[in-house]
């Protein structure tokens, strides 16, 4: 079963639901949306919802210290609905209570790691963006807060860092007042951060909070199915990051803006054949779905200098299939051993310089099954 | 895992397995292809298989009767490759070793049912093509066979009527050789069928002979992935076959040559949700899917009148979903319950009269988990 995450447009509040903690989700068996506030995604039960005050809560801990993995997005014929969460390699947020900081707002007192192009204003900022997102679902008023994003992800990668930002910052702040708000609502205040940064995309934001394989059915209302890879069966992804700055407007234009009938009927087939591989744990059925989108990896990927030369060289040593990573330049591979996954990097690397002219790094990630976490607090 | 069914140009036989029982897919982990046999389907891996002659088997039954089962194709979002068996109606084969049949050959001795426009000329019957091309598969050269053809399910209802046809048949000729075959030859024989009779596709041959759902991955090599839909959860389907006749030639030039890449991907992420409902037995989720097509329902609908009113009476009958069976004009719902369902198709049956002015029979039937069956057979 979905996630459906109501919208209002107005903000309103379920006082029934206040104290419940957020439930992540742990398979496709799933929780249900009890507090939806209003970012105006959807008209969608709008007139249904009633307006009350939300009683501002007071902060359980003076700082903390929250975690949200990368993620990769697209996955081949699962192209804009489908992403998942790759495990240790993410951004940082530590927040804190700050008497300087005029209350109900947040101030970014520092960014590091690759964040130099990234701007302080909040309002600017993913972190800051979803931070205040929530701050006013919560209703905080009386309290200002101070955070430091540390970047653990390069910029424009493909590998949703301004997503892993918004989803740590979202943490923090939920953490940090006692964890009143659902995972669902943390989505929501994610994806307002993703509007105005990077797009309206949720295939990023919902499995960086949410952990696992996240399928996004539909965004009026937002829905997301989590896709459980089963925990028994290894699933490794080969992340291979070039030095090389993804066109962005060029990658959104290579987007064609009508498939023939065929392209989509395989691409779809393809899509379920993935959800199935994920599902029933498949790793190899997974790499060859990943592997064999028609429609977009075909476009852009003459965009990146080598691809096709490295994607080959992942296959030969014996990737069960390789794709973008959401729009570049990484380029994901899959397999179910570590130690083969290294060996595949080390010749996607190779490839790359050989037919692409580009210094790689690369690096073997298992799947993040968590998702957006508190790594550390300080009580009161 | 999926079925990769090889395709050599030429007739071959390995040896090693040709005593090996047909392994009906009982999961997604599953079945390698260990006979293949020629027609020609793909030029894939030709070069690698050697000719080898078949030793001809004998006969272990004077005769016997199998049955297939209907099957829905399409399933909206899945259309062109996801189908699925329901139980309790689908097609007959009485098949006996006839001495006054040539031998090698197979003869049409009577069809009954709805069968009255169905030629008895063995190459033109969806049955004989089929059981032809078993026979030629297990090189069948002394022996000449007759068979009957009831007829349970209607022509051109958009239930898999002559796919049913052909997978009994092929069912039939297989076991009354010992059942030397594997399932993946046996679908491969019905494709032969299909292709002669109603087009090149799979999606309704491949449930009528291993039962459950189906997804088509690809056709070059033709790889078949078996979706289990759990036994423990209720799945039952209610098909509304209205007394109309579907202008075939009308519901395929509906189709579009393009779709938009936002209706591309929408249908290809409800393809993806539809996949994972069935995966996980939900049977909400997966009606909620089938039902929600935006590019082949929208076209192929209007032509079916009445279509869109009883797609509403389902709904609001408590249907989770409703679209059109294979293309028309049976349209079915889904439920999970079966009293549930016999109200669902009073009150579409109800819809047709009121809406489309036709006459229309409702069923309620649960997913067929086994496929093309033996029934019954006479030893020698």
């Amino acid at each position: 079963m979905a996630i459906t995450f109501q919208s209002p447009i107005k903000h309103n509040f379920n006082p029934s639901s206040s104290s419940s903690p957020i439930s992540y989700a742990p398979s496709l068996y799933l929780i249900k949306t009890r507090l939806s506030f209003g970012f105006n995604l959807s008209s969608v039960s709008s007139k249904t919802q009633t307006h009350i005050t939300i009683p501002e809560p007071e902060p359980v801990f003076t700082s903390v210290k929250s975690f949200a993995p990368a993620t990769v997005a697209n996955l081949g014929p699962g192209f804009d609905f489908l992403g998942c969460a790759v495990d240790g390699i993410g951004d940082f947020i530590t927040l804190q209570v700050d008497p300087d900081v005029k209350p109900g707002q947040v101030s970014i007192s520092g960014i590091s790691g690759d964040g130099n192009r990234l701007s302080k204003d909040p309002l600017s900022n993913c972190a800051g963006i979803a931070a205040l997102s929530v701050m006013k679902m919560l209703n905080i008023q009386s309290i200002g807060l101070s955070m430091i994003l540390e970047k653990g992800l390069p910029l424009g990668s493909g590998l949703g860092s301004s997503a892993a930002s918004a989803a740590a910052a979202a943490v923090a702040v939920n953490e940090l007042f006692g964890r009143k708000l659902e995972v669902s609502d943390l989505v929501l205040a994610g994806l307002e951060s993703e509007t105005k940064v990077s797009g309206y995309h949720a295939d990023n934001i919902a499995p960086s909070i949410m952990g696992g394989f996240v399928l996004i059915r539909s965004y009026d209302p937002l829905e997301l199915i989590p896709l459980k890879f089963p925990y028994e069966k290894d699933l490794f992804f080969v992340l291979v990051n070039p030095k090389f700055e993804a066109p962005t407007k060029k990658m959104r234009a290579a987007l064609p803006l009508e498939v023939t009938m065929s392209h989509h009927i395989w691409n779809c087939s393809q899509a379920g054949a993935l959800v199935a591989a994920i599902l029933t744990g498949d790793s190899r059925g997974l790499g060859k779905a990943l592997s064999s989108d028609k429609i977009v990896e075909p476009r852009r990927g003459p965009l990146i200098p080598g691809m096709e030369g490295v994607k080959k060289a992942a296959l030969k040593a014996g990737a069960f299939g390789c794709t973008i990573s959401g729009a570049g330049p990484t380029l994901v591979a899959v397999t179910d051993e570590e130690e083969k996954g290294r060996e595949i990097g080390e010749r996607m690397v190779e490839a790359f310089m050989k037919e692409g002219k580009l210094k790689a790094l690369a690096m073997v990630k298992k799947l993040d099954r968590v998702g957006a976490r508190l790594v550390s607090s300080n009580p009161r």
